[in-house]
């Protein structure tokens, strides 16, 4: 089969791949239908990740059709169509009875990271009855493909972490892809003021159309006095950090309100200052984590009843042979506009 | 009256002062029978309190009579025993009606701070029917000392933002009064594991004494690999930080178990290190926060059942003619072993 | 000044009547503008309201401007809009404490109830500072009397008491204004399947055009079968009450699902069947609840920044001289098709 | 091997019987070591439980040594020392993934209703990777059995549902094991009084001594009274039901304060009387639930960690040959004073 294999750093690859098989019980083979590519993925190219090593089929989102499943495998059968969570649990390890499947003591993020993932024809996915999901016939495989990672991480991480809430005001910095999802499961709990920051006036203006009240363009360096602004000097009650540096970390520190909750989705690459001095009596929470996909139900009903459109994220569509061209499109959004770009197998 | 006085950054002195009235229709005028002295006083002392100027009397502890009401009050007459809250509440702006008193639009922490406080034989308390609490016949004044600032304190901010539950496993870094208080009421909810962190074995053996399972003396800088240990390598639940440096505050970021609570309670002077690099998908919750003392009403209750006995943070007592007395003890801690002083007016 | 009067169980009259003076430093005169009539008006007048008596002015929702404030009051001058809650609060006894103002131990509804009330030129209300909410400019004051009663009880007796969450599925048994009311704001929480039940057709329609995804019709007594096949047999996550008769609550104990909650809103005049004997292992919640109105403040938010459109329950405007026909109309709804009238003063 | 077995309403022998074999993949056979009855086996033997049929081996709760697993178990291998849980659960529907495990979709309460039980020498645990847990080696086994039922009911059903907080006051309306369990467990949340409730002064005493404050024997028909005049007047905020009959219900719902929650763990055989007309407007909540055992990790560390000793609960020990002499006893609880009979196989 076709696969997209990382090679090291700076380095990736169409090749031709064997095709992969069951290796435990519980395991499940799924011939990808469509698929994407991450952020993530852009950071295992850089060589940052250093658990991805080369040789490693990229890819953690994906559809597909069961093409066969382990003797342990009692919830899907062959022929199934299924969704693919970039999070892999057991649903046996404490992590998991707790609903921390990101920490599954044998899974967690793992496809696409050290085992092979789903840029690929074909696909393994370990303990398969608690990691796939059936998609019902009335859901687009569009639609499905964003909610194996992208909307899942932008609701738990941004906002349940970020306990949006009727009548609440947010600021969301940065508005790629996972910011834009943050934005629309945000709205699932009607808050009344949503601030989107970025630097690049294209994505704030998606952001408005996805339903931002305010877009600030922080290239001058005065988001914080222009959020302050906005919320009439108090700040805003949830402030989602969606880039992961230090410098929009410190900006959602800046522009909480006291009781508010800086919930951050950005993957970092180095420490971050944190202000105590001045946040010890602030009455602020700070949360971080990696998505637990426990939503993935929840967010397929709300797009099968049409309460929220997911395939508004996709900009690009490429055949998954070509996947290199996708990549480049995906790795220059700047110019391209690209948000996300969908591959079918 | 007596009262000790604020003179600018090093000096304070006991001195004649004229005694307070009534300014608004919301104000008591309580004569105080105990009071005490807080950590928070000796950083006023070191100049590090900006809000607090020469010529403040300090203290915002105590307990007392009512010596008169003004006309808005309905809730206390005189000659009523009250218990004096370290934060002043209206009971009427945003912030109250949320139940974070602490942000209170024309209170908070004021008195001793921006208004006089209670190391004095009489004091003015400003909405008073919501920031007194009548104390029960059954309660002895010395517990309801420690129910002004710290036991609530220790409770609200490290217990309950916390999360500390039945079956979890804490570690309380810093066995001074804060952290004591923190380590007496963490146990309302039944944890399996207290480790008690701190530099002086004389805190420990008290913590020891009060409860804590484990202690750990972090002299030799290896209180992480320690913690570590005494938890199986997997981390506690829940870090409470009750010192206030960014040595102590790293460390609860660094034995905090994923899916933790890193509670913080010190008074911090200077900003951290947040090690989001390791920390982004550690899913953790950080919380910040000066007390609110909504849960007042509760621990008087606690203290009225038995099922608590503040009192055993007093270590030594004065008269408040000899307040300089007990600053000299409070201060040298180390060497006095002192925890909490008290103060009879 | 002009006042609809509660003359005995039958008997009501437009009468002029003595203006209310400031009584507690805590008053304010409140000169109203707009007021509404209520289902409980109706019950009062049937005499099934042993606490309000002959005599008494009716009324507990509306709008006005501050005519006077008593020496206590600091948040509202004269001149000030605002909008009058039904529930009164003195936001320092227990209850208050706890947000719980429904029960304040000298508020809780006692407006047209033991003390006169807002169907009239000037209304009384105690406890002004924490009882009374300043309307914004850009609020309407039609949605604002929406305000008063109606929408925090559908919001909190309702939705959150029923937990109401994205993804969710409900019913909301009777449509009438309070159930109307529940549909509007339980969308703040984007509930996949809102199903509205009544006898009634004409609510039904307006129900579905407010946003209900399916309508039952309840006349064939065959609800529960009807309920239960659009939701695949699982029944609902939550089960709004808003009725007040055994057949209606008996009904929402049969839809729930496991794991469900049943919300009571109705006010109901006699007991009812609670099956336990199959209930008990149905892992269900049952609240009850009058309304605390604590929730005022963000319905507001919701109103100005037009996440809701509460005057869409108003069918029917009279001038408070017409009070008598007002009621008639709102007596009268299957005829009239009335929801909510307005009464301007 | 040996096992208890009901023959229809009122008959039940200890019979020879095969030995339980391997059926699915995710089975585990175990080996009983200790077992015991439960309250509702006695209600199996009277013919109220439809669901158990002649023939079936009776027995819901146990440890023991596994013996043997199917191919699917990866948790456990033979020769572990095991707790099982009352409940089963497959750790993959959707009742399951929400943590409500008493709805499992192919187990909940099974073993010794639908399927065969623990009161034999060996039973076949389905699903046991999400069914059993590992017993560390320093928890006693008698303490353990305690685990398999009776106090993850008595905490989840009773003191979780009831949201017990510190400084709360609750009544335990029943002292048999299940009150006595909930007493035991709702003291890990400190509540400051605790009034149980029972028409029999021995179990009365018991409770004395496991902690309750106040006890209030109802043979008089004055409980309600007794209670009312315990808490000035005010009720409690937690009414736990634990008995399973129309009065008992009626009292808990007598003697919750406003705000409170009356939590049911009784198993009821009819429906109650549910007084709305006082209730609607109370602010109470009541809660229904099969046990979930989700809570047995926990208590597992509450004993580990000598929090909680809940062999007090056992007043008598046979061998499992006389079983039927143990249900004698078990039965005749009047005159035996027996609470929690244990059998050793």
């Amino acid at each position: 089969m076709r696969a997209l294999v990382y090679q090291g750093p700076g380095k990736k690859a169409l090749v031709e791949h064997a095709k992969p098989a069951i290796q435990n019980a519980t395991d499940a083979i799924v011939k990808i239908t469509k698929t994407t590519i991450c952020g993530t993925d852009l950071h295992i190219l850089k060589g940052d990740v250093a658990t991805c090593t080369a040789g490693r089929i990229l890819g953690h989102e994906g559809v597909g059709i069961i093409e066969s499943v382990g003797s342990g495998v009692t919830t899907f059968a062959p022929g199934a169509r299924v969704l693919i969570s970039c999070i892999t649990a057991c649903g046996r390890c404490d992590a998991c009875r707790n609903s921390m499947y990101s920490h599954c003591s044998t899974g967690g993020w793992i496809l696409g990271n050290t085992i092979d993932g789903t840029q690929a024809e074909f696909v393994r996915v370990p303990h398969a009855d608690t990691s796939l999901y059936a998609l019902p016939d009335n859901i687009d495989e569009e639609d499905a493909v964003m909610l194996s990672d992208i909307l899942p991480t932008g609701y738990e991480c941004g906002v349940l972490n970020g306990q949006v809430a009727p009548g609440s005001t947010i600021a969301i910095v940065g508005s790629g892809p996972i910011g834009l999802a943050a934005l629309l499961t945000a709205q699932f709990y009607t808050p009344v003021q949503i601030i989107m920051v970025d630097l690049d006036d294209n994505r704030l203006e998606v952001a408005r159309s996805f339903g931002a009240t305010d877009v600030v363009n922080t290239t001058d360096g005065k988001a914080r006095d222009a959020i302050l602004q906005l919320t009439g000097g108090r700040g805003v009650d949830t402030a989602i950090e969606a880039v992961g540096i230090p410098a929009t970390f410190q900006l959602c520190t800046e522009i909480v309100a006291p009781g508010g909750v800086v919930a951050n989705i950005g993957v970092h690459g180095k420490k971050v200052d944190l202000h105590l001095e001045t946040l010890w009596s602030h009455n602020v929470t700070i949360t971080t984590g990696l998505v637990d996909t426990v939503s993935t139900p929840m967010l397929l009903r709300t797009v099968q009843s049409k309460r929220i459109d997911p395939k508004r994220l996709i900009t690009h569509r490429f055949k998954l042979t070509d996947v290199i061209a996708a990549y480049e499109t995906f790795g220059q959004a700047a110019s391209t506009k690209a948000l996300k770009v969908i591959l079918e197998a």
